[in-house]
């Protein structure tokens, strides 16, 4: 057998304990045992200056998603305290008329060249683009003052790094703060919290190096200042394979599988397309994300009648197997570096050919019509749609689990980003929508794997629905430790749902 | 960018150009040159012999189906030559009575254990599973005579040792003999071949290692003894790129994801799954593949309406761009050795948990009816289909030729390997058959890349296939070099098709 390169990734255990100098922890009662977490809300913006000691100014590189919720939600925090917040750009980037409208000028020195801003800052925190950070990350080490902290929100560099032999400089803390949803909701949910306290989207926290013993107060004074309704902690490498792994999985790849499949399953026996969209589409984006959101993954099957759980439990009996075979071998592959190796020969053939977008596919071209009907027309939970999705959301949880994620990170990388940040945003603006305009190492992952997902359940899983089910996989379901989990973090979500705004100008406008 | 592993999969060039000192060559025009072609047939049998000098004995290690006909093809072509033809199994071999009902048996010394047959051959011909040959190569590496001489029948081998820093070992001869089709048709036109002589599989030839000049000849003698109609030279690195590309692209995997999306396409128009399957799977594999089989690409446009060519006009047009992208795809993972990586994380994963078969899906349960109606209904050629079916042929010559492959490897691993050998298989007994039961390499390839196919024609084609036809793209192909390639490579094929018996007891029935 071949012997198998970068092997950094192939078991995944941290501590999840930890203390804190500056902020109130709280312990949080998990499958096996606890983890120490951080309750956020504006009332501990004050003990911000603490957490931040020796930090004057924090640089921010990046105007993507992430950097334009982060920098504005740092600067908005951090008001009065004497620490700037500035944001560095690449010479020439597009991105530097938006940043300016949202406040950040080179006048008063909040805007920059991005290496004069890392060279200035006491906290960099690197939001550029994936492979721009792999291009130039060691520019950017270089430019860096003594000590400076390397702030990161997830763990491709790390992986980047490993695969290549190389190493952050030593002598700087490294540390990662993550919040587990895209930097649209990242911003929403922030300014909601200003209505609702702790309202915000959870964050794991990471310290990668810690020369000084500053690491974790910094990192939780990050996330506190981002609206982290709660905060806990895994490390760099384990943060990278959930990440990567569950954006090709039940974040947005898989989910754009089952959409097309079952849209297709309803089309093929006799719905009309609107029909066939309320069923598939609408009802995971809709009630089943809603349900999941408010009472857990359990309350699916609880509030269908004998007849709906019938057709739930052999949707979820043939669905699991398939799901989670390609769910273990999504985590292979991203665990051996294999699928980080396609995003780079990708990204080179980009170079040549753009990518084409998927939202052509007829299923889209009824979405407009769909949430025009919202108003006058309930759309409830469709069984089969749901043992589906919720088969495959548990097959995701299930292989983190046995790979020794925490989990805290289980449930928020596969149950609370879904239900609480992306499906909103796809109910808001339909799914094909997020594919073609999420990060591009997100959208090349779900162009892989989403034809995955969609094939093995129209070819395997849909047909085997026809069967009885599986009582012993689903006694399984109706004990799995993930119940409790949920109900432990649901206790520190602020009772507010993410408020998003239909796009404006059709699908093509940004999100 | 990371830096990629395992580079030596960049580019392919090779001398087409060699002389023997036994078999009269002949001189083949394809695009841009020359290439030097074998014409077989059984009247160069007496030729064996003086092709085989210093070969009295020929280990065939493995009984899969290339080793099944390979031994049986190499035996009946060498009797009375003295020359003995052995196979070799591994200690407690499944196969064993397999080998025996064919007349390999202990008792006359044409069958033992692998390593004793490698140690007692003087030509060892290395057919196990690819998997196999990884784990076990250098122990038969070690067993081997001084100067005895490796053959192989695909560049697997060569790609693995590269991959981990190994090689050949110094001092034997290293030929390979690839032929282009499955184990079954090249023993069953090796039948016909009785009749008709010339009936083969054609084949590539590849010389690695020389080291006493008989290599050329060696591999032309063991190609003539297979049946091959016409042989032609390579190198083992072009030979791996455009096996196991092809395999994943028209040969297997876009051949499946055609037919599922076009069958899903018809039946969302109103057809009825028989008309369906008729207009989508046995369209390709009946009228589409014998027209081009018997007068090329461009005569199934040709043959054609003209409703009927603007359909295929723009069916064409509409599939082209995706289905180059996804060959390209494909080229690059399998260069860069990421597709290995797959391949070996996928075995290790299947140790734990079996393949899920594809074959249950809806469309295939439609396939014995269809069958059973050939007698009194003749299936004419659907535009539609045949211009999906012709671009995503295209789109894979046209990826080959960029990269430099000859011209005899382009057409025969694109188009004459398809239409004239796997096609009539999947006739016979169905395209999912076929990906249920092809080696695994390839069960593992096609379950990648089809459902990318079916997916960007479903999401991308066909939905772009309602505008108009792109007439530069037409244009291209109408003056495409492949046909004057095809046509000289058809002179050299003898007047037979292939006889495929239907699989007995039902699907399952191995192939």
């Amino acid at each position: 057998m071949p012997q198998l390169l970068g092997g950094p990734y192939n078991s995944t255990m941290t501590s999840t304990t930890y203390t804190s100098r500056v902020f109130p922890l709280e312990t949080m009662e998990v499958p096996g045992g606890t983890e120490t977490v951080l309750r956020g809300g504006r009332h501990l913006f004050p003990l911000l200056p603490q957490a931040f000691a020796g930090i004057r100014r924090i640089g921010v590189l990046g105007w993507g998603p992430q950097g334009r919720a982060q920098a504005r939600n740092l600067r908005d925090s951090l008001a009065g305290t004497g620490i700037r917040v500035a944001v560095g750009l690449r010479p020439g980037s597009r991105s530097a008329a938006d940043a300016r409208a949202h406040g950040f000028t080179e006048d008063d020195d909040t805007l920059g060249d991005w290496l004069t801003v890392a060279a200035d800052s006491d906290l960099v925190v690197l939001l550029i683009a994936d492979v721009a950070l792999a291009a130039h990350h060691q520019e950017i080490f270089a430019a860096l003052k003594p000590g400076a902290v390397i702030g990161l929100s997830h763990g491709f560099l790390l992986g980047h790094l490993r695969a290549n032999g190389g190493d952050f400089p030593a002598g700087h803390p490294v540390i990662a703060v993550c919040p587990k949803g895209m930097g649209d909701s990242v911003r929403r949910l922030y300014e909601q919290g200003a209505e609702v306290n702790g309202a915000g989207v959870n964050s794991s926290f990471a310290v990668h190096a810690d020369p000084d013993g500053r690491a974790v107060d910094l990192a939780l004074g990050w996330s506190v200042a981002l609206g982290s309704p709660y905060t806990f902690r895994t490390t760099l490498h384990s943060e990278y394979l959930s990440d990567i792994v569950g954006e090709r999985a039940i974040l947005l790849g898989a989910v754009h599988g089952i959409v097309e499949s079952l849209f297709t399953r309803y089309r093929l026996a006799g719905d009309d397309p609107v029909t066939a969209y309320e069923k598939s589409c609408e009802n995971v984006t809709g009630p089943i994300a809603r349900t999941i959101s408010r009472a857990g993954l359990r309350a699916v099957r609880d509030a269908l009648d004998p007849t709906g759980r019938d057709v739930f439990d052999r949707a979820y009996s043939a669905t699991y197997p398939p799901a989670r075979d390609l769910v273990a071998e999504i985590y292979d592959e991203v665990a051996d570096g294999t699928e980080l190796r396609s995003v780079v020969l990708a990204e080179r053939r980009l170079g040549a050919r753009p990518m084409s977008e998927i939202g052509g596919a007829p299923m889209w071209s009824v979405g407009a019509e769909v949430r025009a009907r919202r108003a006058e027309h309930t759309v409830s939970v469709e069984p089969f749609t749901a043992g589906v999705f919720v088969a495959t959301m548990t097959a995701q949880i299930d292989e983190f689990a046995e790979r020794g994620h925490p989990w805290s990170e289980i449930v928020n990388e596969s149950v609370i980003e879904a239900v609480d940040s992306l499906l909103p945003y796809m109910h808001a603006r339909d799914v094909a929508h997020m594919v073609d305009n999420c990060s591009r190492t997100a959208r090349l992952g779900a162009r892989r794997w989403g034809p995955r997902f969609q094939a093995a359940f129209e070819q395997i899983a849909y047909p085997a629905a026809q069967a009885r089910a599986d009582k012993a996989l689903l006694t399984t379901f109706d004990t799995h430790p993930v119940h409790a989990a949920l109900a432990a973090a649901a206790k520190l979500r602020p009772a507010v749902d993410i408020a998003v705004e239909p796009a404006t100008g059709g699908r093509t406008a940004g999100s």
